[in-house]
């Protein structure tokens, strides 16, 4: 408490409180004390202490994270370590082209800082005006960019990272190559805090794309969707950068329940693709673009309607009902999720064979599968039977994750691949990863912090 | 012996020689026995029987490493895994647009497997006729396409590893998106056979670009030569996929040295850019937005003379003035090299002070220092004075380093850009380096290979 001051360091119960649940109240844990330390220095002095004294420390970021790795473990003794004064845009270098930005920075005003200097941050989430930097590095956060840039561990050139003992590793590097030993790096983006806390980090920025273009494709099946994405990549090349994949549900879920949203096409189809194109060419050379893709595709019989954004408002209501697809399941009623990924080439069979089993346990269940179809990324949710009874839904999730993830498991797939580890799949990423691969990830953890305070229970056990 | 085979087991001094030297002669190790396994079954055994009894291993790829990461240590016990007769293409996908090759698959073969399917596999390398897939994931390769597509650690989307104990980690996964664990696979890739041996991978295909164009700018400056690639990044976006640096002298030795290679300008300039646009539109395309480049930077005064390529054969030729530009310096006497990369917005401020540090050393020195400056990766090569003694100037090598390393480290650049560790730049990695990175290094050695018996006295110690 000496360390970061009285004002910055809470002890009562209500100031505590908020910090102690995530967003979907799946877990609760508990703590003695947050520590809002204003620098390094802080945060390696409060390491320090932490190991001399065994406390374990959990690094809060902007709180958002879906899997639990941002919440103290139950029993009260875990200290939980704050960012959020460490906010600060440190510098934006406009010709090396990176910003270098606190820990505890905002992803909205990283974003921000490279527009201001008619640059691109391109990392995009849904939570982007509260979640921060320190945590997107932690889960190596994806989003709906990555098809053209990459998940977050493409879009960081170095790190500041103080360790368990309070050491300071400054890995602040600017540097695009850089084949001087083991990749630290990587290491400490997506270790989800248990290696180290992330306080700086200095980021990639992009040319802004100066054309943009956005389409609806209506589709007959995942495998006409599939055979789209194929052609678009071929004709479009680095210029595609969104591919999305929507089911008719979440057509109707999003029209029916969110304020504004419309149903792109007049005529209805069982799948939709929403295709972003993007040029560092003129916006009328991507409309160009755009329309000789869909004509290919309209004559090879793959898409039998589509609907071309005619203005910049219309390009944003396009993304505006992709994004609100998660949201229009609420009223629904209950949601079982998963996060999974496969190799694109198997999204067909994954659908095919997913809803199969999921049918089979509960045989009303409303399949609303959405996602990055482009990076393989399927957020396959499951919405209740109509006028089934919710809480008895949400009591199966792990039953239906249990035959989801088999699928996924069959194709390759990852049952984690955007959200992270956490506390929510430890085990069953452990259960289902080749031991040997467990067993190596043990070892790093007990290479970099063989006291176990660097929050403990989350990733690896 | 057993494990591979009489025949694939090599014992007679004669047989073992080959593999004992690098390219550049400036390492000798030696070895009682070469080792060439069939699979990664045979592999495993290998190491496993190494473990047992404490046998150290050093994994051989295509053997054209410059850093001696692939030279048995002196002394003689050393045993040499060859990968050469693991050189299949396991599989080409080109749904997932993926391949997954051997270890020993040579990198010219997996291009031409990615062409064969219409694709482009981008590494692109001098040595690619005989360098291989493992060694070029141990030494995370670069080349002349990382601009646009990134080093090897940005191709390969999962490894087959044997580890020392002769375990297999089987992660030759196909995903885009897997945030399931601590990153191993980018610990594997750049650790130089340190910490196992790469049996297997998958490797990114991406769009081949359907037009093209190549071009040579005559610039006054490096800081004029920096200022054209910030215009070029904007107005091509990632069309940008080549902008490389050179200076007068070099365009002199390859005139004079290179059979073929002619002056693409008629007027003579301090420096030349190399500007390479590809896109996924058509070579006209790509042609119109290579003038209008050129325009605005001559409007602008950047550049005062270009050559546009007016053929495809044009636009090779201007490519292999580039590529030849390390051979021209050899009929030049003796050279002393380094491989490093700086922020993109130092290369003007690097190259103006190395200038000054090597020629306040030897006056008369030729400095050819070029490069992939979009990188921010300058191969700053010195050619002795003319009519100097070769080995009197080579005796300078590690002098010269010093100084011109220094000026590395004032810009917080990398001293090992593209070509790796090894030997060569072991102790001084180590020195300059904070000491906690070289601790952490040293940490994850110990948890992969508690015995040392993988590549021993490369990378850390």
């Amino acid at each position: 408490m000496d360390i970061v001051g009285e004002a910055h360091a809470l002890v009562r119960e209500a100031d505590i409180k908020p910090y102690l649940t995530e967003n979907r109240g799946l877990y609760h844990g508990s703590s003695p004390l947050v520590l809002k330390p204003a620098s390094t220095a802080e945060v390696s002095a409060i390491m320090k202490l932490a190991s001399e004294t065994g406390t374990a420390i959990v690094p809060v970021s902007g709180g958002t994270g879906l899997v639990g790795g941002q919440v103290p473990r139950e029993g009260g003794q875990d200290v939980l370590l704050s960012l959020e004064r460490m906010n600060k845009i440190r510098e934006v270098d406009p010709v090396a082209d990176v910003i270098v930005a606190d820990g505890g920075a905002i992803l909205a005003d990283v974003q921000k800082a490279a527009e201001a200097h008619g640059r691109l941050f391109p990392l995009s989430l849904g939570s982007e005006g509260s979640c921060r930097i320190g945590g997107n590095l932690a889960t190596n956060a994806g989003g709906t960019a990555v098809l053209a840039y990459g998940n977050m561990r493409q879009l960081c050139l170095g790190l500041e990272v103080v360790l368990p003992t309070g050491e300071i590793w400054d890995g602040l590097r600017r540097l695009k190559k850089d084949n001087s030993g083991y990749d630290l790096r990587d290491l400490f983006i997506g270790a989800e805090g248990t290696l180290g806390v992330i306080t700086g980090a200095v980021l990639k920025m992009y040319p802004r794309p100066r054309g943009r273009q956005v389409a609806y494709a209506g589709l007959s099946s995942p495998k006409a969707a599939l055979a789209l994405f194929e052609l678009a990549s071929q004709r479009c090349g680095s210029a595609l950068t969104g591919f999305e994949l929507m089911p008719r549900i979440g057509i109707e879920f999003t029209t029916k329940h969110i304020p504004g949203v419309r149903d792109p096409l007049a005529s209805v189809h069982a799948w939709y693709a929403l295709i972003d194109i993007s040029t560092s060419d003129t916006a009328e050379a991507a409309d160009l673009m755009m329309q000789a893709l869909l004509t290919e595709a309209f004559q090879s019989g793959l898409v039998s309607d589509a609907a071309i954004a005619s203005s910049l408002a219309q390009q944003d209501a396009f993304w505006h009902l992709r994004e609100s697809m998660s949201d229009a399941q609420k009223p629904e009623g209950g949601s079982i999720k998963h996060d999974v990924s496969v190799p694109i080439s198997r999204i067909p069979a994954f659908l095919a064979e997913a809803d199969a089993a999921v049918h089979a346990l509960i045989p009303d269940a409303r399949i609303c599968a959405f996602g990055h179809l482009g990076d393989g990324n399927i957020h396959y949710n499951i919405s209740q039977p109509v006028g089934a009874d919710k809480a008895a839904f949400i009591a199966r999730w792990r039953e239906v994750n249990a035959v989801v993830h088999a699928v996924v498991h069959r194709h390759s797939g990852s049952i984690s691949a955007e959200h992270g580890v956490g506390q929510l799949k430890r085990d069953e990423l452990a259960a289902s990863r080749p031991a040997i691969e467990t067993e190596l990830m043990r070892r790093i953890k007990q290479a970099f912090d063989p006291a176990g305070i660097m929050n403990p229970g989350k990733v690896v056990e």
